[in-house]
């Protein structure tokens, strides 16, 4: 296990990869802000002596461990305990879920990443640091912590387009598809959103608690920052109700658009059915085989039968046509 | 770039306008009211440059230059910043939305506006403060910054009598129209009310929250117009519900007529079937070529058959009727 | 425009009518309380006017020009200002609207009345103050204002009761009415519960706002009342749930009437076709015209397809009703 | 009018009726409780006349007298006056309300109970004080006033038991039931558990209410009891809010039946007529009368047709089975 | 009735199990924790006594022995009572209930817990105090009293795990199945979810409530724990909130593909009887027998009537399938 630590303060910075939670002392400042990053499922004897180093209440360390932790902040005496859920679209357009939580100390950020979503989420921010730095480098761990959590709630809104694209793509083809494999594609598009939604709805709760609290750890002059944050995730919550009233009207469209193409062939159909029986049936009684029947023998007999025949279909398509039935 | 200012108090009334963000330094004051109107998309540069000039913090020139920014209000140590939506109709009937930044100084206010919606919300104000003036002229830049919001939040009110008109069509229409077309249509205006209330709903806590909160560039005496704008925004938002409720009433009632329609045709088409058939049946009968069939022979079948087939057809139709069939 | 004046205190009552706002101040006292009333729409100069001479906020003066005005409740330096809906029922059963709205001073009340609800909701109060007498008498301005609205909320509940009847009315022919048309009633019974909770619902936060405000125009022993009045505005709330609950029971009961009906008519007609289709084969298959038929020769041929097709038909009576499918 | 009263203290109790409100005075005691209750609608001017001797306000004697008031609590100087609804199944297990008033006062409760529900709740704790006593003997008016609520509350239990119990029927019948009538009857559960909600829910606030409030009049060590009391209702009303989803879940089972069964009929119908339909076709085609078919006069046609309509009936029938169809 | 006890401190451990509660004060101690557990519904005499001897309240004795008690929390002077639901899955998949009533005073916890669900939740925490210990055996009774709820908390989510799986299952035949049992084993798992939810739901406010309160019986230590065992609980209700979106997932899908196969079904079925019907009605015309129809003698006339109902069959196949019918 590979714990990458960055350290930098606003003239330098530098970057360094130890292989055991101990090395870690040695990198341990007062001044300037350390951020000690761990990816991948950590084994849980690593994470325990780290824990033991940086003084992580056990429960902290179970939160880390268990990769189904639901979007949380805490307070400990020594640090803030956040965890949040990193949302990416892996190669098939999937949802692929990872788990970020951040320790966030004086002058330390403790981050750790778990989960299916691949690619690093975190890299742009690290060359930012390392380059040139911009304010990041100005500014202490808790604007460190913001950064992270904002790069995490960033990746959010590539994934609601990239959902509302396909919900877009559904209302196009609600009206025309009439196959029930439409209906249930469309079922996995709420899934979808429910799993981001339970994802994304406990962080409003973190972050409004985050502006609240009176926390030492974090300073004043972030709060505009974290209600920056707060306002992004409200509107994700919010793009994701929409989103929702959106799958129910595509479901709404396509059922009546299918029940009306249905209901169109089969009164098309009734029709031709209807506008013969009355005729089959005429056609029938000349068939009979009665001894008496003055009209069989009757010269222009069977032009008029055929004559009244047309009368009788062409006074019912009349009819129909009058009614609007087709 | 174009910077529009307009200077006023009690006596007097000045406008400018200015190409750069510096050229703007030279107009500041300490009495009287400036304000600085920049519309359509910004360039950054020029943004930054104000923001410098007039202090504006990152986040909020963030804001301003974000177009999908949420509506909401911010308080930072020298202004206050407001975001909301304008909600205009184009000539097509389509909505049409723009984004209003507002920065509200000790006796500046720099509003922003960009977006889709065409047409200047503000001239009718602009001319009122160069005009005679009225109330605007004698207060604060607190009392401008409600007028801007107040012309934004007037106009919600046509949009929503327009979308209200097409919903009364749609009522009327609802128990006619036997198209899938028109439940399309009908979605359309839902998704026309989710952007609306999008737009409305956040405005509702951001008012609350201005009216609650107690920032010395607010004067008390703006409370009551505070009060009375909360009182309009909720008004429109509570329209919108009753809209959503209506348009959902419009489906259920069309989905009702379409599907009562479709029942009469298919029961009448069936009932001519089912006429029919026993007749068909009984012709079939004396249609059959046996060589002792007593009937075919007796003198009177033929007009007897025809008034047992008329007989039973009666009879039917009669029971249908009886059964109100139909 | 007219103002129609009552004074009174425990002692004696007198009533005046008067033509312009001005005339008002040589009936301004100190002691008792002041009663003017304004009905219908007033000509907005001679509100303006009155608001001059009682000290209205101009933002008062709006709401109360603007019919369309929100119930609300908002307080000013010296009077309270309430704003809500009267409902009535006119001549053909339809819902009309009448706004209230009421100024309380330290010894007076205004009220202004305007809309399409016919009749004056406050001639009994009118009789009674001028009258013998009673509570009202011996109370001051603020259980004036109590009585008004006590007015207008018992209004509200012979409302309900008319709508309620009406509901009881649909229930009954729920499961008979086969017609889109009772859909389209019902639909209309709904716009009317989402009009009348507009009027009412919002009362409930402004009944509420008075309860727990603190404001010396309204003496602490008026608490009971106004408690009294929001329990009254709970239970028509309530009883407005209850309705649109119903409602969607009636519905729901009519569509599946509907479609139970609809069912068993196609089920009968598809049996009546089914019996004969296989009887119209058989017939047709002895009206072939092969010369080697030998069935066609045999003497009893013809009785026992007779025979025959009673017992099919017979047998699928037998089937059709052991599967109770009629 | 009989005005029952019971006196006790820790050593003994006493039992007495009277017949008017003055007579009452002369068990008033400073010591001890004393309990008057007053069944069915008493005359409105006794009522008043015991309110003057009880100093109980208007507004309390009107709610008393008003069968339809919405449960709730007022606090009064000199008293409490509580109002809920006690809920009895009749006779014929319709549901029944009473109306339960409570005035407690320091040493004294009144209780007034009207309504169609017949029966006496208050029977068992008549006897229980006037018995050898228990707990209520050796408490004091509000404990007296708990013991009443809690005897209503305890009846609810058994109305949701038997409304729970109708509910359980329905879901055993709800796959086979496919008369409209069904869901009328549902219907009629649906309106109970309105009715009874309409009766519990205020009561949730009443009492959560109370035991918010510091009223001398309530003991501090009655604060359990009540608490007992609050989560006893709270359980009641979630009860209902399970069997309102239960009956909803029930709907959908019928109607899902309703429709596969009817579908299944359709289907079956359908097909038969369909196996029949070409084969009619084909005896047609042999059965017309042209001079030059040398169908006719082919010796093995008549068997050899008869084969050809049973392979394709055979083949139909084996096509249909495979795609499931029957 | 037995009482098990276990009694610890940080340097041992001891188990006995006694058969009276009067035996149960010999083991009172001022230090340590005293753990005593009572399994199965116990006599009503027995649990009298222990409360006597433990100086606990009558109402929590009740609670005690009320299997149906609702999930909650009562602070009392000398103790804390919390009553929580265990739930487990027996043999046969059901879910089975059972009790668990805690009494947390200084340094005992007694424990009781009664139901269905069969196996024991403590076995595990009981090894784990007797055997080498852990964190339990260094902190007092307040973290007993958490680990045995965390105990049954942590129960919940294999329970969820379970009725997760089976939603999965039913999801992927949702698009098969066309019974109405279907429907119906699917409202199983919604009423199993409602017993689930009304188990859980009333337990995140009792643990919100233990979060907030102050009382000395719970140490501050303790704080994160229970916070912790807040965010699980809150994790189960929003996972059983998911499930009932899925469940009405399925159930759309479900209604949605029986009603697509069905109508494919009748649609095959229409158009093959509309194929044949025009061509009925025209052998039906050449089995007629008037003496003078030319085309009868026409040489040709059978196989170019067979050539026109070729025609007209292929004419129509080609129709229907220009449509797209079938």
């Amino acid at each position: 296990m590979a714990f990458s630590i960055i350290g930098y303060d606003t003239l330098q910075a530098w970057q360094e990869t130890v292989e055991t939670a101990d090395e870690l002392l040695a990198f341990r400042r007062d001044a300037g802000v350390t951020w000690i990053n761990i990816d991948g499922p950590g084994s849980a004897a690593a994470i325990d002596r780290l824990a033991e180093v940086y003084d992580i209440h056990p429960l902290t360390v179970e939160d880390i461990l268990n990769a189904e932790q639901r979007p949380k902040v805490e307070e400990f005496d020594e640090y803030l305990f956040v965890c949040l859920k990193a949302i990416r679209l892996d190669a098939d357009g999937e949802l692929a879920f990872a788990q970020v939580g951040l320790v966030i100390r004086e002058n330390t950020v403790i981050s750790f990443r778990t989960g299916d979503a691949a690619g690093d989420s975190f890299e742009a921010l690290r060359r930012r640091i390392l380059g040139n730095g911009g304010r990041v480098r100005r500014m202490g761990a808790d604007y460190l912590a913001y950064a992270l959590m904002d790069q995490v709630v960033d990746e959010y809104f590539s994934t609601l387009e990239y959902i509302g694209a396909g919900i877009e793509e559904f209302e196009d083809r609600a009206a025309e598809e009439s196959d029930s494999k439409f209906i249930a594609d469309i079922q996995k598009v709420r899934q979808q959103l429910l799993r981001v939604r339970r994802a994304i709805w406990p962080l409003r709760d973190s972050l409004s608690f985050i502006i609240r609290m009176d926390n030492p750890l974090l300073h004043d002059e972030l709060d505009p920052f974290f209600k920056d944050l707060y306002e992004n995730v409200m509107q994700a919550a919010e793009t994701l109700d929409v989103y929702r009233e959106l799958v129910a009207g595509v479901m709404e469209v396509n059922l009546s658009a299918v029940s009306n193409r249905m209901n169109k062939v089969m009164k098309v159909l009734t029709i031709i059915s209807t506008l013969f029986i009355p005729l089959t049936f005429i056609v029938g009684v000349y068939g009979m085989n009665f001894q008496y029947m003055p009209e069989l023998r009757f010269r222009y007999a069977y032009p008029l039968t055929w004559a009244l025949m047309l009368v009788i279909a062409g006074g019912m398509l009349i009819y129909f046509k009058r009614r609007d039935w087709f």
